[in-house]
């Protein structure tokens, strides 16, 4: 008989998204003329046009298809140099970082990659995340079976959890136990919280001492508004022994839809047998990319390229303006309403503490009827979620505005 | 310390088309005015535009992302409706099949889908594969940690092969043992050949008996060139309860650079946990979906619903009479040659046994050195593949023509 993955048993009935989606379906057949008005500023998804420059490459790169002189088909499936050449140059030689093209693969978006990435790891490894967390990465370690069953909290036996709280700045330190892989995100997702140099150098250093692997997930580096505070993981010393660094298109240019990302796998990199002999992680890594993926489509990846164009640079730049504007605009409309309030600053969300008395969900509930906003709920991202609320920046200026006013209204 | 999956360790080293790179490469460098008017008719890779329907398509929905009113972000993961839906009407209920459009899910390629599979499945399934064999099948459970090592001749510990042979017309019977999982690709890539409804019917009531799961690859059913042979496995009776279907736009599309692919999950499938109760299937890997993939890009799914339009329909038609025209020289050449010849009638794939004495390599640097035709191993899909070769019809005709001409002035 044709068994089951068995772990997929374990996963807790809604992942965070579906569940919002669920609500809002519900609160609009119950409530049409109110549905009507509602904003959502839940998932993190972008809703300006895309840059003209990616469309006019987007474009091209598909009357190249339809003439049988320029047509491709398959492409190399870890990307074309084109694009791996010009990823190199703007993100990472270009400001002095070590990372050559071929160390760089494009897939079709960060939330494949980071849970992809897990296929080329044993599964003995003792793996920590923090908490809150985007959800994607405790799921796809249940998935593997990395963990046992979930608690009443929602926190899965086997899997190590690093509290992000007021108290440290939602940054949590390297743990005082041993782990082999830690999932780190900076800007943070959903916290906005970001780590200083000082802060991932401890990483660092934590990881090559233990032999750890650091997943690095930067995909909202462009929003980081200052000079000093890291947008690649590769900014520290000794990151290319010990990091994975996984990036995306789709909050800077806008490809939420059109779907393109890269994941880099320096040569320095090594993971070890059990019988701890090190094994160079860049041929797994291009081994499995190989063998169980087709590239990202070619037109695409000329889309791609198009961003780094001085045009593409100078959209990406004002798209990014526009969405930490509203960023702006919320967080402190919500410090001005005296609640706690973190993010904005160097990230598309605002992680707001709930009124006293209210859970994560009830503010959810709450906005949703009374404001017609659809936030997401802290306790979808874990335990330490619990009593927060995260706004999405990624709107119009109009609904920003609208949000707003309408948070205002709300008597808590 | 990080460890790696040691199951990757077991792999061979290459991967059957990058070592045809490799050869071709090789041959290139030393023989750089031979390599000019090198023709490869190696990988299964299309040569001709895209349907224009299809380009059409994809620059109109280009054009809406750079508006705001009709931007879209992330869409559904399992794909659009408007393209599942189009995939059921066209080629399931269309043709009288009953399969509905939320049993159909969107990807970037049936080697993913092939491969993702198995993440839904248990790790003690016995898995059977037909040989010679697609290597991706192979290779991706290689990896998963359901085979021991290989052997001499390649042949992985734990897997069941089902040999295919002249004398069978290179089509498996059901084994004698049961298995739980069986990979079933027709029109068969590499050897072209294709099953009768009555072969599909004894595959699916072993199924059946068995609790076993066929995963059933017809990526080339629009090859199929007359009206008995099943297109689908859901025209055979009792299929909707023991088969998932892979199918694919790049060889009738000429996606192959483009990425778009689905892959069918009926509601009726069931699998089994260890204590022997039935889970569905469809749930799975719709949750399986919306956590580690992101969906197809907008863009592309809507060039994907352009080859259902009656333009697009048209398009494709042709496509396929040009390879099927290719394919018939190819295989008539080759006969008229005294070779044996199977395929080529319902699939782009000639399947040539080697002259007496010649390994399937052999006749690879042969072909490449005094022809200067880059042709498949047949070796490279397996055991039984020894002693064949794969000329693939995807190609212009005037390189097919120059194809012949040249096979028939080599001397064996």
């Amino acid at each position: 008989m044709a068994t089951i993955n068995e772990n997929y048993l374990k996963l807790k009935a809604g992942y965070l998204f579906p569940e919002i989606a669920r609500r809002v379906r519900v609160f609009s057949e119950e409530n049409p003329e109110a549905a009507k008005n509602v904003i959502r500023c839940g998932i993190g998804d972008v809703t300006e046009p895309l840059p003209q420059a990616a469309i006019d490459a987007l474009k091209k790169a598909t009357d190249e298809l339809g003439d049988r002189e320029t047509f491709r088909g398959y492409g190399p499936e870890q990307g074309y140099d084109f694009l791996r050449e010009a990823i190199a140059a703007a993100e990472y030689s270009g400001r002095g970082l070590e990372i050559s093209a071929d160390e760089i693969f494009i897939s079709d978006g960060s939330k494949c990659d980071t849970a992809n990435i897990l296929d080329i790891f044993g599964d003995d490894n003792k793996i920590a995340i923090t908490d809150p967390v985007y959800p994607v990465y405790v799921d796809t370690n249940v998935m593997a079976g990395h963990t046992g069953e979930a608690d009443a909290g929602g926190a899965y036996a086997g899997l190590v959890y690093l509290p992000c709280t007021p108290e440290n700045g939602f940054v949590a330190s390297p743990p005082s136990e041993k782990v082999d892989i830690v999932y780190l995100c900076f800007p943070n997702n959903p916290t906005g919280a970001v780590a200083t140099r000082a802060q991932l150098q401890e990483w660092v250093d934590y990881a090559l001492k233990n032999d750890a692997i650091i997943f690095y997930d930067a995909a909202y580096g462009d929003y980081i508004s200052d000079d000093e505070t890291p947008r690649s993981i590769y900014e520290i010393e000794g990151a290319r022994e010990c990091a994975i660094e996984f990036r995306s298109f789709s909050k800077n240019g806008g490809f939420t839809g059109v779907r393109c990302a890269f994941v880099v796998v320096p040569k320095a990199l090594n993971g070890k047998t059990k019988a701890g002999e090190d094994v160079p992680i860049h041929p797994l890594w291009l081994r499995r990319s190989t063998t169980k993926f087709n590239g990202v489509s070619y037109p695409i990846q000329r889309a791609a390229e198009a961003l780094y164009s001085p045009e593409g640079k100078a959209e990406v730049q004002a798209l990014i303006a526009h969405y930490m504007g509203n960023a702006k605009i919320l967080r402190e409309t919500a410090t001005e309403l005296g609640l706690k309030v973190w993010g904005g600053v160097h990230a598309p969300y605002i992680w707001i503490q709930a009124p006293s008395g209210f859970s994560s969900w009830d503010v959810f509930d709450k906005m949703l009827h009374e404001a017609n906003v659809v936030v997401t709920p802290g306790s979808g991202f874990g335990k330490q979620g619990e009593g927060f609320f995260r706004i999405s920046a990624f709107n119009s200026r109009e609904n920003v505005l609208e949000v707003a006013k309408r948070l205002k209204e709300i008597s808590w």
